[in-house]
């Protein structure tokens, strides 16, 4: 190489222990024709869950609308697609609105309104004008650290262990991350002091922590949050002047458990809340899309402008021009679903409900076996698609680093150790993905149990 | 507003003109019922160009592979979605790697050889490990200038005027922006002296350069360098160590002139090249499928760590998952078109010339009537899909913002004006998009005319 650059020290320490040296291994491990399982990533589809076939049907199309003639698709898709084409008017080949079209925008209030209760009800409309569809929920989240973060004294309260995610864009950013830490025995809700005590520590040293990240069904956890852990998060927020960061992408996968959204509960306190969607999770896990939506709620002013932060958040949003079309639409059918009464909307409920009562089953299948595990405990209600247990029992001077790669070496299985996330002090724990098929769960896990056993005893 | 924060000034200094205050007030007018005519973006598709057909049959069939059971598209569309999808193994819906399908990888370096004539040739070939698959092209953009800029004294050579991609980009890392002015009067082409003395004069700031930019062919100019300018900027690039950021996503625009790649004329020279390319453009023109791609050539090392720039940026997009995987299989089809001999290959044979051909048509026309405006010059070879003609004759005391604004309330034209892309001092300009079909242009074009000639009488 003829010269040597400087790089950017904080883009340097961006770690992102998802792909990093555990799935690189199983990469090798896959080239030497030997199988792996990738648990280490939510990514049903690569998993063998298959596409909600309205969606897809719909999606050809928009791309190729003279399929319509073609027949053979049922009414209700070449009507819904139709629909689609013309309130965009230039269908997905065009850039559009920085924000996104304006009829999904309208689409994914209404949507908020009706989950949250607030049509008939007390609650605070949506406002279509403050949602803003990205590539992802992780777009938004650039937009959002990238405005608020002007150097290392300003500080992100995340909770610990978190998706690498917010970890890797505040380094990016160069602010601090003030980790608070869940009660993992109490099925990681939270309490007040959760949250103060490191605020406070943060403020003695000089820090000002200008936002709040909940993760909500949990990643890495899986837990779900109770409402009143929601409660101290805005409590804590409106007393602190913070911006909360609600990362709700898995709302969908709470299989019948009581899940309330940070906006239902938030109602008409002036908060600032940043809310987060995406067609990547949910029973639909459309990851390739990169279909997402910010939602903002009172958004703060920005001071020595006349603008507000949403104001900010469009115009980054401008520079990358706009957010993929086939995703915005994807975010359409995610908040509208097929017309109630079609077929399709038959076929759409079965799919759904088989979906997500596989997952809740594969997750039930799988802490069956870790019953058989010594040392392997996991809490929390079972939300997102994740378990995260921890490992009480390890040798002496190993690590979960350690047992992942064990695991990985022995069974296939690729999963993400919890220093992965950040975790408490001298605690240890794994991540996996409860998404393989059932009949490879059936055959790895009793393999796994005896690893375990032979690996802590 | 219950609070009011601060945000980084990096944010807030970023301008991106292409979408300020001309298109908004564009917004208005459409919503007070007027007819604007937006030639402010490259955006063919919203100003009625058709996309391929081939490209739209495959991607109906990607996200809905059931369809080619219901017949009626060409064998050689199901052929190649099948192929696609083997290819790919996991279709549209799962993430990929983070660098993009693999596949996709390939045939871009594959058609990089063959553009190149390095098939059989002494030219040196394209690597698929050093292509990094992008949402459009900004992507790499991002990664690659929040990879090198550290701090106010890490410079960047831009040509003035420049896509404001590039200035919004380097303002929000916080880097300096250094101007060089290609020369008008010679086609916006340029010499030694155009580069080295903006870096002399960068360097007794205090500033260290780390990249030069080139647009080839040039956005806001639409003007193709010859290889002399681009042997200038590749030698001066080696003497001063600079990384070289070749934007080419017009490279399919260039109505027959000759155009030559930074790769085949840097050969086997051991300068770093990052190569741009996009869907969003060239004959096809779908820019809301965010597909892109950035080629990698000799990534310098690294200080203080044992990686190359490479492997930097592909952590970098490690941390956003993946780019959309319609954009990836996007860039597949324009890198490898139709089967030759194909039902397909002829209609896509006849839809490119005739959207090449219509392009180059109107741009002569548009061209034609400048011929009536007193006083309006334009220059450099007819490129990408803009004419930059500068206004030598304004009304005194007032600048081509005015102009603009005035042409859009009299004529609905959207235009961006010179200020927006930067400009020599004392010039004035404005970039129209030469894509509205020909009966609008037949019709607005006298009522600029008579504009023109009026407003600088």
């Amino acid at each position: 190489m003829a010269q040597a650059v400087t790089v950017n020290p904080r883009v340097l320490e961006m770690e992102y222990a998802v792909r990093g040296p555990i799935p690189q291994r199983a990469a090798e491990m896959e080239r030497e024709g030997r199988r792996t399982i990738p648990c280490n990533i939510g990514n049903p589809q690569a998993l063998g869950q298959r596409p909600i076939t309205f969606y897809r049907q719909v999606l050809g199309l928009l791309e190729d609308p003279a399929g319509a003639g073609r027949g053979g698709v049922p009414a209700e898709v070449a009507e819904t697609a139709r629909f689609m084409l013309e309130a965009s008017r230039t269908g997905t080949g065009a850039y559009t609105e920085s924000a996104g079209f304006r009829f999904v925008r309208e689409a994914v209030a209404r949507f908020i309104d009706r989950r949250d209760g607030v049509e008939g009800g007390s609650g605070v409309p949506s406002d279509p004008d403050l949602i803003l569809l990205t590539d992802g929920a992780s777009g938004g989240v650039n937009y959002l650290l990238d405005a608020l973060i002007t150097g290392p004294d300003d500080g992100v309260l995340v909770p610990i262990p978190q998706y690498p995610l917010y970890s890797a864009t505040i380094a990016r950013c160069g602010g601090t991350l003030v980790p608070f830490y869940p009660d993992e025995d109490a099925g990681w809700n939270l309490r007040r002091e959760h949250l103060v005590e490191p605020l406070e520590d943060a403020r003695s040293r000089g820090i000002t922590v200008k936002a709040v990240v909940a993760i909500n069904p949990g990643n890495p956890t899986g837990a779900i949050l109770d409402d009143e852990s929601i409660r101290e998060i805005i409590a804590v927020a409106r007393e602190w002047e913070l911006c909360i960061v609600a990362d709700e992408v898995y709302q969908e996968n709470t299989y019948g458990r009581p899940w309330s959204s940070f906006a239902k509960i938030l109602g008409r306190e002036d908060v600032p809340l940043f809310s987060l969607h995406s067609v990547s999770k949910g029973f639909y896990g459309e990851c390739g899309h990169r279909g997402g939506y910010m939602e903002i709620r009172n958004p703060p002013a920005v001071e020595g402008t006349g603008l507000s932060l949403a104001d900010i958040l469009l115009k980054q949003a401008s520079v990358n021009l706009c957010p993929n079309t086939v995703g915005q639409f994807l975010v359409y059918l995610m908040v509208s679903g097929p017309p109630a009464g079609t077929p399709s909307f038959a076929l759409f409920e079965t799919e759904r409900r088989a979906v997500l009562g596989d997952l809740e089953a594969k997750a039930d299948m799988i802490k069956g076996y870790f019953g058989q595990m010594e040392g392997l405990r996991c809490f929390g209600e079972t939300g997102a698609m994740y378990l995260f247990p921890r490992l009480e029992r390890l040798p002496e001077g190993t690590g979960d680093f350690e047992y992942c790669m064990a695991l990985l070496e022995e069974t296939g299985l690729v999963t993400v150790n919890g220093a992965g996330f950040g975790q408490a002090p001298g605690t240890h724990h794994l991540r996996i993905a409860f998404l393989p098929p059932f009949d490879l769960i059936r055959e790895v896990m009793p393999r796994w149990v005896e690893f375990h056993n032979r690996h802590v005893g």
